[in-house]
């Protein structure tokens, strides 16, 4: 951990898992209350060797995800370039297309790979498989270890966007967790009209499962996704729990800004014209295209909005979400529901950052990206 | 933070947090009392630390509600006596008569008013104020001593219950917390159509906004409700800032397993016909009963669904709910919400206990009321 502790302090190095079961636990209390008892009979040395130095250890020895939230975490001195960031994302999306003219849909799904002009360090491998309606891609990428499988699933209202569109963040999520990424490259609405994304997702979830082992080493899975790939995520492994009964395989879901409401959870009700990213004029446009004709009872079949589901005897979850993101009541009432159920949860919220924030080259970017490779890592270990 | 504090003192800034984990919980006590038990053993030294440093640092560090949710809690010790409760609400339900048949309807009235066998301390004085549509009851508990004034409105599906139905809880809180009570009488569904029962209770904090001063010699004011009760009093404060401009007379909001989305959460459209008090038949007779005729955008038009609406520039709520409520959503949504908007918001969970849990004579029960009555005294005092 750190060269040379003192004699002393090795104990309590060493014991750091311990500590960490312990102090994250409600019992963590009757840890301290016999120390601070006991702190009585010693010298004042030690007295404040315990306040300023074994309490603060204390704290420090808390896993990082022991919290299940990151408002402990101070990201104040990364807000002026969020903001400058945020400015720069208005100025962008004025006079943007409409995705409801066929010109207008292809110049939005262009300007989305545009992005990309950054290359990823390790080379993808492209695969396909059967799927209901012809092969379906599979854009993977393989550090030289790997100790777990992501099926990564992209984002971008289910009509725009591809497994290509996810590559910067797919290669470095490849290296710095040691996990072979996979991402899958659904049919779009709405020349391919919804759910028809979601059978993909479906088919390279089960393809995953009965293949990891061989192709690559490990059959623990990941699954990953911002956005309408939040989406999908649930809506995939609420299959693997319920139809290929192998949820025990999933160690984690990573879930980015996720929208879990189809009929739109109140803040999303209340995006305007100059919401970042996802303006009024956009998220509309987006429903119309992909869910024209649905009334709210469809909207709000459990089968395809996962807020409604049975969300029992999943797995752990990380949830992501920028405050400025008009999807952040689908964050957090999914969150609350996921615990609710049983399942461990970690919320990170991002003080003033847009919908898809972490896409951008910001230090709060960084910051949440990083936080997802972390915890990917450390449900690695266990 | 703060600007530049000594290095030391940073450290013990930044444990602030921890510690006040630590000190803010029920289970503070096992800590404190056993340190102050030693401490007359102690040396001047010892004395002289823990007096001056000591606690301080905890008193520093301590606030009831600093933690912002009573996770930290134990109530282990108080389940068994919950499930026997549970089992009892259970065997009550039983062939209760259809709410939707007038008999029903009467009966149902009746059976919640039969509840109330004990007595109250305190007289309450009745007051009538003149409504929309003739006058409306107030139901007042005078303490001797009156630091604030809750406006208390009752729950019962906005159809059954009525102010007296509140008289043992409103008792104890005006005796407990040093407050006038005040319960207001508005008029049920289906008699009087929704939303006659929201008119009244905004009749009543009008009322109160003009006349507390002079009735009860303060103008501080809190919004108390239950179940329906929690749905209107979230109402109320909504047009006590809208239309009264009058929000910062409003010191918070004590709103007890509420619901909040007319059109059901998730967990609501899950209940069954075990759910303990709010079981499937009674819940979908209650808005036949109360909200026949709506359809779901109806429902959750802000202006009835507070869940859907602007929250912010609002005042604290406590919200309490149990997590066999099949209203946990409502709560657990509005709290993320309330919070989001910028409220300052306390959540208080109890494990397995049922809607109206805290109207029975359990110790949790006693803990949960408890709990609220210390809300609203540690907001009197700011």
């Amino acid at each position: 951990m750190r060269s040379a502790p003192a004699p002393r302090l090795l104990i309590l190095f060493d014991s750091r898992r311990y500590l960490t079961g312990l102090t994250c636990s409600a019992n963590r209390y009757t840890i301290i209350s016999p120390l601070l008892t006991k702190m009585l009979d010693c010298s004042m040395t030690n007295k404040l060797f315990i306040t300023c130095i074994l309490i603060p250890l204390l704290i420090f020895t808390n896993s990082a995800f022991a919290q299940k939230t990151n408002s402990n975490d101070d990201y104040s001195a990364y807000l002026d370039e969020v903001r400058t960031a945020n400015q720069f994302l208005v100025h962008m999306q004025q006079n943007t297309p409409s995705v409801l003219t066929k010109e207008g849909l292809m110049a939005t799904r262009k300007r989305m790979m545009a992005n990309n002009s950054a290359k990823p360090q390790l080379q993808p491998a492209v695969k396909y498989i059967l799927g209901l309606a012809g092969n379906i891609g599979l854009r993977i990428f393989k550090p030289d270890t790997i100790r777990a499988v992501v099926l990564e699933i992209h984002g971008g209202g289910w009509s725009i966007g591809s497994a290509e569109s996810d590559d910067i963040l797919n290669d470095l999520m490849a290296r710095t967790c040691k996990v072979a990424v996979v991402s899958v490259d659904y049919r779009l609405a709405p020349e391919n009209p919804f759910p028809a994304c979601i059978n993909d997702c479906k088919t390279a979830a089960k393809w995953l499962l009965n293949n990891a082992m061989k192709e690559f080493g490990t059959d623990k899975l990941f699954i990953s996704g911002a956005s309408a790939g939040a989406h999908l995520s649930a809506e995939t492994a609420i299959y693997i729990r319920d139809s290929l009964h192998a949820i025990n395989k999933v160690k984690g879901l990573n879930l980015v800004y996720g929208c879990f409401d189809l009929s739109n959870t109140p803040s999303m009700r209340m995006t305007t014209d100059s919401t970042i990213i996802l303006s009024k004029k956009y998220v509309d446009e987006t429903y119309e295209l992909v869910f024209h004709g649905w009334n709210k009872d469809q909207l709000q079949n459990p089968q395809y909005s996962p807020l409604y589901a049975n969300l029992h005897n999943l797995a752990p979850a990380l949830f992501t979400i920028g405050t400025a993101d008009p999807l952040i009541d689908d964050t957090y009432f999914m969150e609350a529901r996921w615990k609710l159920a049983g399942n461990n949860t970690y919320l990170a919220v991002y003080p003033e950052c847009s919908h898809a924030f972490n896409l951008f080259p910001t230090k709060m970017a960084a910051a949440a990206n990083q936080k997802m490779f972390q915890w990917i890592i450390e449900l690695c270990g266990k």
